[in-house]
This record gives structure tokens, C-alpha cells and sequence, in this order.
């Protein structure tokens, strides 16, 4: 079957039909459980953070409660082939959760019951609705904690589906490195648990990993068990000023082949620095306008005081200046509000009428100064204000450039900069999302980063388990 | 399609036809790849250290040396639908490279180039042939290592393909956490590549963890990229004696809560202190016959005195008795012999005609006293000598089990004990095998662990990849 023709299957979708039928959904579930409100669907199939929006909407909005509920909507579904798009938190901005098909938006931000907590055996199972913030709130004084760290209002859900990560993915790696298991809800409406509560097995597929980071394509996911990690018994913070990106960068890599146990290793470029001083600075205090380093320590005091040592030795070796160690707990936030506020501080100083296009790649690490330094030079070049932000330690970076959507050639622009930093992530042997998923945006990407044959195996996967697309069509490839 | 329609797909294989192809194969692949001698072949289809064997055998072995060498293996395969059994070390022990419905044994130990090496990256690309303890040997002046520890006679492939850990699982994860692509060889000979060599990745479903851990049931690994760790600054070894077993996991379960980052946590039985012992001890020294911990810490030497010093007074609180610590390289390397000569120690002192029946299970952190206590308790009622290993700062451990394979009552009742075991996991939530994969052996436990309709998933996958059923047939489920 051609590609084309599978995902006919989704636009063969009948609005009509689908609204009979999710009345029937309504009879069962409840009146209070599906919106049919305008406002409510736009906010659920269009994003201001992305930039890879489509003119179609969902017909509805479902919010079930249970995994019992969001199996009778997938059977609903697939009987009257309604696509299906799963919604969480609604912070990704690649277009994945946009509904380029219509059909149903299964909202799961009232699944947020904490099922089961295990101290003991340093794991929690939670419905997907639940936010990680609230989560380590209510875990904070059992000692543990889930270490991720992407946005403030990203939901367990949607964390899992693409696979996110944030500042700690250096010391503590990705989501699917904390999903011990997954319950999810299939296209039929079958219902399995990929996994049972062990810390490591080597029993059949890992299952766990390939629903985690498919984004809703490939089942929904109703429940999910997290292994959590021990609050570190202090954390600190440092800052130290670069000459360059390529000394900034060259730091980054020799404290990862040092072997330091960094908890973050955050860069942000002269841009970013500027932005958040036009900003009013954080606290009232301005910074050097330069290539900043942050690093982010934990562990005991000793261990502390010994890493921030070698960072500082190493820093120096590679020209870096203004190598500030917080002192004390205040200071420690004050220090990190700098990276904690870029996003906002960037938001904040764009001109009216301007959106900012925000996207991510990951290259291997010795290539990191190169690609960073080309981007900022094409971006520049292009006449576009961008900043840049990268999780170093991973090789990870994110370009925020801003635009006027409604300048045709600027948004032109805007495209062809990212699609160049996009290739030359492909040429250097990285990858075109870091962190972020594919979704919608970026579906050629995927396709040139790893090739037909290879999309094909996922999409013979995909069908396998999915053969009408009726789960969140149109995103990952098609 | 029902299970045994889909497997029968492989029973129906002509030797007589595939003896005809293979000869095909070796006009092409030369000569000195194939290999019809029936002692090689009684090698690759038998393993000692297993007790999942069968009457079959692979009808020859073949030895290709590139990726493309495979693919055409395949092709000739897939076409005249002979199984593929990929091998790699031979040292796994669920019967995961045996021929139940013969076929052809991909052998790829001339498959051993080191194809590049990217310290800069932190990470190599090897051939599935490739030995992880000659890997470690050629890394070791660049400050890098793979930090798995499965048998040293393991293949990289075979590691992969059973998701192997080991004693530094604790502390790094197991293979699927090293793995950064894989290129695979499919059913019908097309090859594909996972991903590049980013560190970090959210884009497209993780086929590298699907591969990871398939067992050469999905296609065959002809190249892989591994991430690699830095060596420690310093190591060091504690072992400490325990009036029980409950003792002894309640140690290392607050070790893991206090979050101490130790390298790894190991606990032998007072059996398995005795067979040590009466097999001379290690280097002339005989040990306690208790419960004992070991323990390894690495990090820098202040990191680790500190870690040592949390890690005695949380032992003593639990009884710990006779808590060493090694002084000087020599000291912790003969405290550390008592762990690396268990096996050797227990194949050494089985009596003549006995075999080991040595298997593993993995539960949550705080069932792990529990299911030791009773496994061992249940063998002894039985009247069989066994030992206890355990991996337990991951809930994972071995019992080995002595029985006369003549003796069927003997081989019944070794027999219903692992499967207690392995009941006992699954009520505790745990998982029927930690790290060495399902194989032939435990296809019915992985069915008891997760249900048909989980299992059931894992099999339309495979079908979807593999509609003949001809890659490692008969392993992992039915």
C-alpha cells in the first residue's frame, strides 16, 4: 500500500458521521465529558508556540476519565473511522497535536488521579493528565523525584509521547529512560500493559520504548508507571563568560569527557544574554553580554565543592572569565533564573506582530560549536533576529528566531534558515529533533534524516497496529 | 492468523531444498563461509550452559563478513524460506540461538572490525562480532569504556540482541542505554539504519530499542553504534556479612533510596560463600559463610571515601558485619574475585554427571528479600542444592540449581522450581527474566508475565516485519 493510500483512510473521514457518533459517545460518558464549544476546539487544534498549524479543527473534544472510557471512544472510532488525536498539555511545537484530518480530540487532562505511589521501590504510576510539577510537589517529601524538565505545564502524557526532556537529560537522560511501563489503549479499542514494575528486564519487545516518543500514533496511553530518582542532597549553580561559541563549546565537551557528573550544562549565546538585560535583566541583575555557560551541580557538599573545581580549572584552560559560584541557596536561584527565564525574556522582546519560529536538533558533540556557529551566521545573514539555546551536554540546541508571519518573505526566510540547520544536522550525523518530537513540522525532516527505508519500517509498524490511521493521522511521516 | 498458522510457516522448510541454496550461498560468498562440518554445526544448535536444548540443528553455518554479505543471505533465505538463526557468543542460557525448526545459523564472529572510533563523540561504531573485553582493551588509553559486564565471552550482537547487563547495570543502565543505532538486516534482505549518532533523539519511533533486546526475531544486526562512558578516576570494593538475607537486600535498598551512586551492588548467598570457599577461596583466602554484599564505588577518591563511609554506617544499621574495605588495587581486586568466580566456582564443584540449571527473574526493590527468601526455602524442601546471586540494586537475581538431567524426577523438580520462581515474579509485579532474554525456554513465562494480548502485540509486530517467519523462529513467543 502506498502511503498516499493509507492515509486517504483518515481524509475518507466523514464530518457529519462523526458528529452522530460522538453524541453516542456523550450518552455514555457523559454530558460534561465532550465540548462542542468553538473556542474550546481552537484552543485544542492550533498552537501560538508553533509554528506547523493547520486550517483544520476537530469536531470535539472528549475528556475521558478512564482507561475504560478511552477504550470505548477508540471502538466508537474505529467502527465510524473518526480519527483519533490525543491531547495533553498542549506545549509541544512541532504541530503534534493539530488535526490536519478532524475527527476527535481525546483530551486527558482529567486523567490525573496519582494511581499508586512505591516509595520503596522508588516508582509511581499516574494517569497522563498529571503535570511533572505537581507530581514532584507531592513526591518532595518521600525524598524522590522525576527528574525532567521540559515545560512548566507539560503533562505526563504528552511527555512520554514525544519523548521530551529538558536541562537535566546530561545527568539524568530522556523521558524513556524513566517509563518502566505503559498502559495504552489500542486503535480497536483492545487495552494492554506493555510491562509490569521491574527496575530491568530483558523479557520480549521493548514495547515501553516504542510507544514512548510515537506520539499518540500508535496507541493512547492511559497510565504509565515512572521510575524516579533521589533528590539530590544539595544542588549549586556557576556561570562563566566565553570568548567565543567554539571555546564555550569546547568547555562543554572536555567536562563530558572528564567524566564530571554535571547535573545541567546549559549555553546561551550573546543574543539570549541581551535579550533577557532588555528584558530588565532577573532579580534587577544585568549580564555580560557574551557566550554563557551554566552549569548545574548536585550531590553531596564535598562532591559539589570538588566538581565545581574541575569545571572552573577547565573553564579557564578555555578562556572563560567571570566564573561565579552560588554561594547560597538564593543565589543558586538567582544564577539559574537566567536560563529559566530566556524563553519568557524572548517572548517578552519580540516586536508586535512577530512570532518566533522555535525548533531543536542534536548533532554529536564535537560538532556542536560548528553547527551553532553556522546557524547563528545564516540566520544573521538572512536579516533575522535568533537567539540560541543549547543543552550542550547532549549536543542538543534550540534556534529562536523572530518573525512577522505576515511578511511573506520572512517567513520565507524564517523556513529556509531552520530547513538549513535542519541538513546540516542530517550532514553532521545528528538528528532533527532533539526533543521536540516530529509531529507535523517536521515530517520531511524525518524522512531526509533517515531515509525512506527506514520511515517504511516505521510506517509498516504503524499500520500493523493501526491499519485504518485513525490514531493522530498526518503526524511522524505519512 | 493464528499463532501456530504463522510458526508453521517455518516447519515447513525442505532441508533438502535449503542444502541446495545454501550451495548457492557459498558460490558467492566463497568457499570458507560455510560450513557443513557436523561437529560446528552440533556447536551452534546445543549449548551446555542451557537448559532450553532441542533435537534439531541448523542444516550448516555460514560466515558473512559485510552487511551486504547478510543481505543476500537473506534474499536466498527469504526466498526459498529457510530460517535465519543469528549467533553471536553462544553464551546465552534460554536456548536463544537454537535451530527448533533447523534452518541456516548466520554465524558473526568474522564480523569483528571496529568500523570507527569517535572519542570526541564519546561513542564507536563496531561490527556484531566484535568482543566487549577486546573492545574495552583497544578504548582503554582514550579515557572511554562500554560499561556493560555480561560473560566476557560475549559477542557486541549477541548483547544487543538479548538487552545483557550485569554487575554495573546499578549504576549504567543495561545495553538498550548504550545503544545509540543499529543497521539491520531485515527478513527480506533490505538494510536499514536506526538513527545517526546523536546522543540525544525524540524523532520517529525508537526502532533502536525494538531491534535491542528482539533476539534476532526481527532482523539480523550487522553493525551498531555504542555510546561510551568515561573510566572512573578511581574504583574501589567493600564487602560486608549479614545475619540474613533480609538483612542484606534491606542494606541495599536504602543504599539506593539515600542515592549514594554506587558502581555496583551484589549480594551472594552463604551457599554460594561456601562453594567459593570449598573450591579454595579466592586467592588462598577463605570467606565468611553468610549473606554477603559487595559492594563497588567509583568516582574520585575523595567521592568515594565519602561513599564509602555512608555505605558502612548504612550496613552496620542492618547487622553488617565484617565490613572491609580495599585498600590498594591488589586488596580490591581478590575482594572482588569472590564475585567474579561465583559461576566458575559453582560449575567447578557440581558433582560429576549434574548439570547447572541457572536462570533469573527481576522484581520492584522491595520484593527482593521476599522472593530470594522463598526460592531458596522451595529448593531446599526439594531436596536440590542451589545458589543465590543477585544483582540487587536492580531487584534482579539468579538462582543456579544442581540436577542430575538423568534423573527425571530430579529434572521435574528443578523444573517446577525455577517456574515457582518465575510465578512468584510475576505475582510480585516482576519480570521472568532480568537479563538474559526469553528464547526458546521462557516463552510460556512471558506469556504468564504480560497476557496474551501484550504478547500478542509483540507478534504482530514481528509479522508485520517478517510474514514468513523465518528469522530465529520459535523464540520469544509462539
Amino acid at each position: 500500500m502506498q502511503p498516499a493510500l493509507y492515509l486517504a483512510r483518515s481524509s475518507m473521514f466523514e464530518p457529519a458521521i462523526g458528529r452522530a457518533k460522538v453524541f453516542a459517545i456523550t450518552e455514555t460518558l457523559g454530558e460534561d465529558s465532550v465540548s462542542w464549544d468553538e473556542e474550546e476546539i481552537a484552543i485544542h487544534g492550533y498552537s501560538e508556540l508553533s509554528t506547523s498549524n493547520c486550517e483544520a479543527r476537530p469536531i470535539a473534544v472528549v475528556r475521558p476519565k478512564t482507561t475504560e472510557d478511552v477504550a470505548f471512544i477508540a471502538k466508537i472510532c474505529t467502527a465510524f473511522k473518526i480519527p483519533m488525536i490525543p491531547f495533553a498539555g498542549g506545549s509541544s511545537v512541532e504541530g503534534n497535536f493539530v488535526a490536519p484530518y478532524s475527527g476527535l480530540t481525546i483530551d486527558f487532562s482529567d486523567m490525573k488521579r496519582i494511581v499508586s505511589f512505591h516509595p520503596d521501590d522508588m516508582d509511581v504510576v499516574v494517569q497522563p493528565g498529571v503535570n511533572w510539577v505537581d507530581l514532584n510537589k507531592l513526591l518532595k517529601n518521600s525524598g524522590l523525584f522525576l527528574p525532567l524538565d521540559p515545560s512548566p505545564t507539560a503533562l505526563i502524557g504528552g511527555m512520554v509521547a514525544t519523548n521530551c526532556s529538558g536541562t537535566n537529560a546530561v545527568r539524568y537522560g530522556t523521558m524513556k529512560d524513566w517509563v518502566v511501563n505503559v498502559t495504552v489503549v489500542l486503535a480497536d479499542g483492545n487495552v494492554i500493559k506493555t510491562r509490569h514494575r521491574p527496575r530491568k528486564t530483558s523479557a520480549g519487545y521493548n514495547l515501553t520504548s516504542l510507544f514512548t516518543g510515537s506520539e499518540g500514533t500508535l496507541g493512547m496511553i492511559t497510565e504509565i508507571t515512572l521510575k524516579l530518582a533521589t533528590i539530590p542532597e544539595k544542588q549549586s549553580v556557576a556561570v562563566a563568560t566565553f570568548p567565543s561559541i567554539r571555546e564555550a563549546a569546547a568547555t562543554a565537551s572536555k567536562i563530558m569527557r572528564t567524566g564530571i557528573q554535571i547535573a545541567a550544562l546549559e549555553m546561551m549565546d550573546e543574543t539570549q544574554m541581551m535579550v533577557i538585560n532588555k528584558n530588565g535583566g532577573t532579580g534587577g541583575r544585568l549580564w555580560e553580554e557574551k557566550p554563557t555557560l551554566l552549569f548545574k551541580f548536585s550531590g553531596t557538599q564535598r562532591a559539589i565543592e570538588e566538581d565545581v573545581e574541575r569545571v572552573r580549572t577547565i573553564s579557564s584552560q578555555h578562556s572563560g572569565e567571570n566564573f561565579e559560584f552560588a554561594k547560597s541557596e538564593e543565589e543558586m536561584n538567582s544564577l539559574w533564573a537566567a536560563r529559566k527565564e530566556s524563553l519568557w525574556a524572548m517572548l517578552a522582546a519580540r516586536p508586535e506582530g512577530t512570532q518566533i519560529w522555535s525548533t531543536d536538533v542534536a548533532v554529536p558533540l564535537s560538532r556542536m560549536a560548528e553547527i551553532i556557529d553556522l546557524s547563528k551566521k545564516e540566520s544573521g545573514q538572512l536579516g533575522l533576529f535568533s537567539s540560541v539555546l543549547g543543552h550542550v551536554g547532549d549536543g542538543n540546541f534550540h534556534q529562536a528566531v523572530m518573525y512577522n508571519p505576515n511578511d511573506p518573505e520572512q517567513k520565507q526566510s524564517v523556513r529556509d534558515c531552520v530547513l538549513a540547520m535542519v541538513h546540516r544536522a542530517v550532514e553532521m550525523e545528528g538528528t532533527v529533533s532533539g526533543e521536540h518530537g516530529i509531529g507535523l513540522g517536521k515530517k520531511e525532516c524525518l524522512l531526509e534524516e533517515l531515509g525512506p527505508e527506514t520511515v517504511g519500517v516505521m510506517r509498516t509498524l504503524k499500520r500493523s497496529l493501526d491499519p485504518h490511521c485513525l490514531l493522530n493521522p498526518g503526524k511522524i511521516f505519512d
